[in-house]
């Protein structure tokens, strides 16, 4: 039977997300400030090698990553484009404002986490480092570290002169989706958070959300 | 004396730019598709120690990076920023469709280049697996082939969907705009193009457009 109830659960859209991927966290981030309800389908990236390089997955999602949000015909990855996507179709709150001057700099912030420190420290890269250059673990976080510290740098001096309660103002931004979760994971490389004031001030406001709260690594059904 | 010309030629935008940086030529695409008048300033990656980290650079640029667009008072990093912004603002051509379900499948492929691909092979990276690992060209090269490959896998698998004379059907998108100096880029690491069939149709049709010959890294002033 077709009742309007399973309609509306077969709308739901479905997030592909690793508990610990920094680039899940922050869609959750925004499917929690946009209170979408969601179905949370895991996929662990080191069990067996890796689920994210089964064919199945690779069908969602060609480059083996999470996330993956499929949203009725549409199946999506990259986080820049998934929360933009869906900061166009349920609008509030809104995660970037409307003027292109305005919003063009908050994108900027979320790409400089996307594309100038995530993948410098992901698990694929610090896997490689091992394999193709022998790198110890002590090697490989200070690797890790360069590129979290470089980029955080740029974004405490950035955020300097926008930042209110959060990273730009006193409203959540996309930014502050991208910003947390890098926060997070440069922790695990030893990161000295203080010497980043402003956004220590930042990390500690979003946290302080029940958005960023559901959206923690440590509470998703898969975390360990 | 303050002539409408004068105004007009302080209205136009400045790209700093390097004639070699893949994420510089995907701007350079943009601009020239648009037709916008634009003042190209160079920054030289590798002169006397690199050009970008002058203090004066790192104002504009906090990153060190490049490109950086200036336009008016908005002062801009990150390409993906750029070409949004530039796309809003310059209407026609548009390198975005306006449907959401259009424009994120779109905005992914644009995001594998710049995140997926772009930041595992460029300059920063290579010297830091030689400064710190000691790798010689030939393990540096095939690092950088892996990513490429890896990456250019994913974007053929997905545009064979989508591909008509340019990656989404026959009207130039952000895509190509991404996809063509990635493939210009891989060609230094001895990629071999023949491999992905959609994808070498794609770059010569795009190649053959005035708009990508002109934003070629052969075709600018600071070319070497």
């Amino acid at each position: 039977m077709t009742s309007f109830f399973s309609i509306l659960h077969f709308m739901k859209p479905i997030l592909y997300s690793y508990f610990r991927s920094s680039a899940s966290y922050r869609v959750r981030i925004a499917l929690h400030l946009k209170k979408i309800e969601f179905e949370y389908r895991p996929i662990h990236l080191v069990k067996d090698g890796g689920e994210q390089y089964k064919e199945e997955y690779k069908k969602l999602n060609p480059m083996s990553q999470v996330p993956s949000l499929v949203d009725g015909d549409l199946t999506l990855g990259e986080s820049v484009a998934i929360i933009q996507y869906l900061d166009s179709k349920w609008h509030s709150p809104p995660l970037f404002p409307k003027e292109p001057k305005n919003w063009a700099p908050i994108l900027q912030v979320c790409e400089i986490c996307n594309s100038g420190i995530q993948p410098y420290q992901n698990v694929i890269v610090l896997n490689k480092l091992q394999s193709d250059f022998n790198a110890n673990e002590e090697q490989r976080h200070s690797w890790a570290r360069f590129f979290n510290e470089r980029g955080l740098n740029s974004i405490e001096r950035l955020v300097s002169k926008t930042a209110g309660k959060y990273a730009f103002g006193d409203q959540v931004t996309a930014a502050d989706c991208f910003i947390i979760p890098q926060i997070f994971s440069s922790q695990r490389f030893q990161v000295d958070l203080k010497q980043f004031h402003v956004l220590s001030k930042i990390y500690e406001n979003c946290n302080a959300l029940e958005a960023f709260q559901k959206a923690h690594p440590a509470k998703q059904i898969d975390a360990q």
